[in-house]
């Protein structure tokens, strides 16, 4: 503790009275003293401990008392003196924790102590080591920390003191990998200090292993040629409809892949037109990626013949490996690839998407829609589910990647890639669980300050504490370590499926708001309310509208309106009305963002406020005025017309629903904040 | 608290020795003593106090050294006595209130003391006069309810007699509605019993005035005229295009509505081919309802007229009214209505809808899909959102309804009627504020033992407490009233405007569940991830399934898929094994709910997996077994035909997402509990 520099209770040994005093003199009253001798075992038995000594003349008598009561007990023993020490005690009780997250590593946890942390679970955990804004971040981020800033009229603690016992833990921890698990309970926060009044370490005697990581340059080299291959084989091409290499082949043809194609299989020679061979070394010139479409079996000896060719990715899309029970045969597979140098997408997966080169490298129907956003599933399922979404709401998709048992290439292999390509502006991830948390929390950590980063951790709730014998351990529920962690990366967690899928879609079409500002724009009170609500939900600051731009507004609205925020215009308005309030909520710079509520009436029906919004919002952006602008939109069918045509015009508009656009512009913010540009 | 049997500490009057051993054996010990004279003011300094006394021979001690301090204290002092009295504390410190509420009238609340309280604002509420029932569901309501059930390894406090106090606390605020605040703070909570230890008690000196009220058969005569009207009247018929009267009345005619139509208009003798007459008091024959699509300010000399002819319910369309700032227009139509016998729904509303009369009194379009919800909305935004809705989902309605402004006709008038009319099964409801929370509850209490009631109470989250002098007042923030009280109700609460609006879509078309036994069968192992999530959070239970059951389930599936619960049959699966395990699910009793998750695959394609899981579902309601299904749809556009060829076979499906089907069913399992039907 004191290399670490984790105050501990004072204390120094007094072998006569004036020693005693100057000791209570420096440590200050009240104190404990206990006799120090190598013969007295049970110090209490031999009246050798005095508690609550409260001043230097108490103190002066306690030591003459603990030394004749030591002779009394023992004549014969050895005294070495009498230990004094300060009594702790008193302000906040918090717990200072560590422990190995299976997952991340060494997490830090921090909670008040009793009650709040073990009924309420009130802890939070960031990854080890700390900077000192992220220990801060612990200290106001339990849902209590109200009590430590001085709730109820007590005094707030040294909250910086605390953040310093959090940081050091953290370094701590960090150091000695060994430590399995740590405890400071209870550590007493008051107005001058903290000091840990109780340790518990746990040692791990098993090795502490740190998985296999690649150079970020390696990475990209890999994930470059996959994602802009100059050739593609199709190990296992198939001219019979039905089967996947077919699929493949069509899909590849059909999405336009400009790069060579080269169907492998040893019992044809031209599938779809293009010559086909029976390995892939008799291929002539390089070949980037092979994907696999032969049973699994066979794809142990392919690999080999991959390495030789060069091949960097083969992507398996073959199930009946580990998901099957088949982990030895997928351990296999690894081990060869490795030997050989090539890199591995799933096993078992649909393939994947990169839209920038007409590259549909999957067995589903190929997708064209080019756009900003990258998503990976690790189940085939939800990246269904990404593609029919997309397609119904012409989501524009750089990539969508199966990553499936994940059993080489993951998520920080993809994010690495998906960071310096120009061609995508946030990623949206499904994922199960990580192989690597910690590398995957250093990429996303460096991604999330240039763009978003969606994740939709599935088995959010399978919760359960693990046995663990120490406090922060058996707290240390894995969703939660997730939850704080995911968050210290600046990755922002969707809530669901469809919500991820709706932040995916709206992100990368949203500027960066410049501000917390901001105001709703409503035909319809009862749409207000609910956006209200909505933005309180999502994080969000309603502005409060300064006098002069109150003003501004009234001038458009009827008298019985209301302004301040939300600005209602009422529902029998003209479409002038709502062009000059959004006019002026783009234009007045102290705005940051709008949400606007529509009302469809035959006075503006849904198209028309659909093109005057696009007209409004672009002449704005021709000005160099590009804020977030979402929509509800509230009215017959028409309204689903008007909110694809709002959002071809990049504003974000979603019809019978409130939550939603505010939930995506809230999204945005989540970001943007955690990015540090707000 | 004597009255109410609330107990307070054990006291009582010595004037012995003796009297005092035979008080601290009926009280226990500690006790505290204290001199008792008309004579000595100053207990403390006349050394007549003595607290913590723990035995009976230290009490007789005391009585002596209290005496004989207060005679040397005041010698001519008048000593009555000592009195002895139990010194409580320990255990658990709870606080036990009640409050006014603006809406709800008198509200009980209960909380931990502490930072429990007032940092997290564990605190729970519910509508006075209280059963034994709803007091225990407050004991166990609150998040920290572990603390009293004996939470790290401290002895259970006697939850009986925390709901005891409760109850009567509720009972004595009842009985002397006089008392606008009242707190029991802190009350302690052992093992052995509760003891309230302090108590504050306000008092309001205003009129408590409880607002009108119509009897259930009153109600009942007009809604069933308003609903099922044999002619109707159009206040201000226009032939005019676009003209609300205009509207109206084509929205009647095209509805097919079969009653009379009466247009009213003094300029014109015809219009839409029905005979125009020029007042209400014109029309031969009797009318139930009378349409207003006039201005405002020709409403009120209408209302008379009404009044003369018998009409039921004047629907007043027009805006202008209190939303306007006009209250006072609003005030006169109100009390002339009430002069007239007439009531109103409205103003400033789009109207109503009742489809089994094929009833369109409104300017919208016409709705004819007839089916088992009736929805009801404050807003008119909220309103033409509910009709988009509706029409784009092909959602079974029985009636739509906007209350606007609610001068008379409000939520409770309503209920009654839905809560008798066998066309509704359900009833949505938006609102901003409830007229007659008390009225509401009541009625909401008795209906939502028959059929759901879906509540989205906009303004959640604009709280506040409000200024209060009582602790218990300045807990009372509105939103965690309403959310408590509408529990109480047995009210489904919807968190957002699209969950209302599934809730209504699926609740009716759902039968009751019989157990809580949830099992989910997926063909995508990440689906039943997302699934399992989704159910947590939506408060359902996944079955344990029994040995003898996942034997059978496992006939069915690859060895390598997944059985307990989720049941994964994994991705490549035929049809038939979607079959048989979904007939398995219908058909074993043990099993009360599915959810189904699909994964779109070349082997089961959307539709055939529709196809199926509607037939073998019907097969077994023919067999008489009907227990709710929902899906979750993964995979290409397909999948929303698919969702919807199920949705006509009456099972709740959606494509992707695992979200909002789960939340159906888990709004209709919160109604069946509160029901009592589970």
């Amino acid at each position: 503790m004191r290399r670490y520099g984790i105050p501990t209770p004072a204390e120094g040994l007094a072998t006569s009275q004036d020693e005693v005093v100057s000791l209570v003199k420096k440590i200050g009253t009240p104190v404990a003293m206990k006799i120090v001798s190598p013969d007295i075992l049970h110090k209490t038995d031999a009246g050798g401990v005095v508690v609550g000594v409260d001043s230097e003349a108490d103190a002066k008598d306690a030591y003459e008392k603990i030394i004749a009561n030591a002779k009394k007990y023992d004549a014969s023993a050895t005294i070495t003196g009498v230990q004094v020490q300060q009594m702790v005690g008193g302000g906040q009780e918090v717990i200072i924790g560590s422990v190995t997250d299976p997952t991340f590593g060494k997490v830090v946890a921090f909670g008040l102590g009793g009650v709040l942390v073990e009924v309420l679970k009130d802890i939070t955990f960031r990854l080890a080591p700390l900077d000192r804004n992220e220990a801060r971040s612990m200290v106001d981020g339990i849902k209590a920390a109200e009590v430590l800033q001085g709730a109820r009229g007590a005094e707030p603690v040294d909250r910086e003191a605390l953040a310093d016992v959090i940081q050091q833990v953290a370094a701590l921890v960090t150091d000695f990998p060994e430590i399995s698990e740590f405890d400071l309970n209870p550590v007493f926060a008051t107005a001058e200090g903290a000091c840990a009044a109780d340790i518990r370490i746990l040692l791990d005697d098993g090795e502490v292993t740190e998985p296999d990581r690649y150079s970020q340059q390696d990475i990209l080299q890999v994930m470059n040629r996959m994602m802009n291959p100059r050739s593609v084989a199709v190990v296992g091409a198939s001219a019979e409809d039905g089967k996947i290499g077919n699929s493949v082949m069509k899909n590849l043809q059909n999405g336009g892949f400009a790069g060579g194609i080269y169907p492998i299989n040893p019992k044809a020679t031209e599938i779809l037109g293009y010559k086909a061979y029976p390995s892939i070394t008799d291929v002539p010139g390089e070949i980037d990626v092979a994907i696999f479409t032969v049973p699994a079996k066979f794809v142990l000896a392919a690999i080999a013949e991959c390495g030789a060719k060069g091949v960097s990715t083969a992507v398996l899309i073959p199930s009946g490996f580990a998901e099957t029970g088949n982990v030895e045969l997928q351990e296999e597979v690894v081990a060869a690839a490795k030997q050989h140098g090539v890199r591995l997408l799933g096993p078992n997966i649909y393939g994947y998407y990169y839209t920038p080169q007409n590259l549909c490298a999957t067995f589903c129907t190929p997708y064209d829609v080019r756009g900003g956003v990258a998503l990976t599933s690790q189940s085939g399922g939800i990246g269904m589910a990404i593609l029919g979404y997309s397609r119904t709401t012409k989501m524009g998709v750089s990539a969508i990647v199966g990553l499936g048992n994940k059993s080489d290439i993951d998520e920080d292999d993809l994010l690495t890639y998906f960071e310096q390509d120009e061609n995508t502006q946030c990623v949206a991830m499904h994922l199960e669980d990580l192989k690597d948390g910690k590398a995957f929390v250093e990429t996303a950590k460096r991604m999330t300050k240039k763009k978003p980063v969606v994740v939709l951790k599935a088995g959010r709730t399978a919760l359960g504490a693990r046995a663990a014998s120490s406090h922060t351990g058996a707290l240390a529920g894995d969703d939660k370590v997730y939850d704080d962690v995911l968050r210290q990366a600046g990755v922002i967690r969707a809530p669901g499926l469809n919500d991820m899928l709706d932040y995916a879609r709206g992100l990368p079409l949203m500027p960066t708001p410049k501000g917390e500002n901001v105001v709703i724009i409503t035909g319809a009170g009862g749409s207000g309310v609910l956006l209200s609500d909505a933005c309180v939900e999502a994080g969000l600051s309603l502005m409060d509208i300064p006098p002069d731009l109150d003003e501004e507004f009234r001038r458009y609205i009827p008298p019985f309106g209301a302004s301040g925020n939300p600005i209602d215009i009422t529902g029998g308005e003209p479409p002038s009305t709502y062009e000059a309030t959004i006019r002026l909520g783009l234009e007045d710079p102290r705005i940051h963002a709008l949400i606007l509520g529509y009302w469809h009436t035959i006075v503006t029906p849904p198209m028309v406020f659909a093109e005057l919004t696009a007209r409004v919002v672009n002449e704005a952006r021709a000005k160099g005025i590009d804020k977030p602008v979402v929509a509800s939109l509230a009215g017959d069918t028409e309204v689903e017309k008007a909110s694809d045509y709002l959002f071809e015009h990049r504003i974000i508009a979603h019809p019978y629903t409130t939550e939603r656009p505010v939930a995506v512009l809230g999204a945005k913010y989540r970001w943007a904040r955690a990015a540090g540009l707000l």
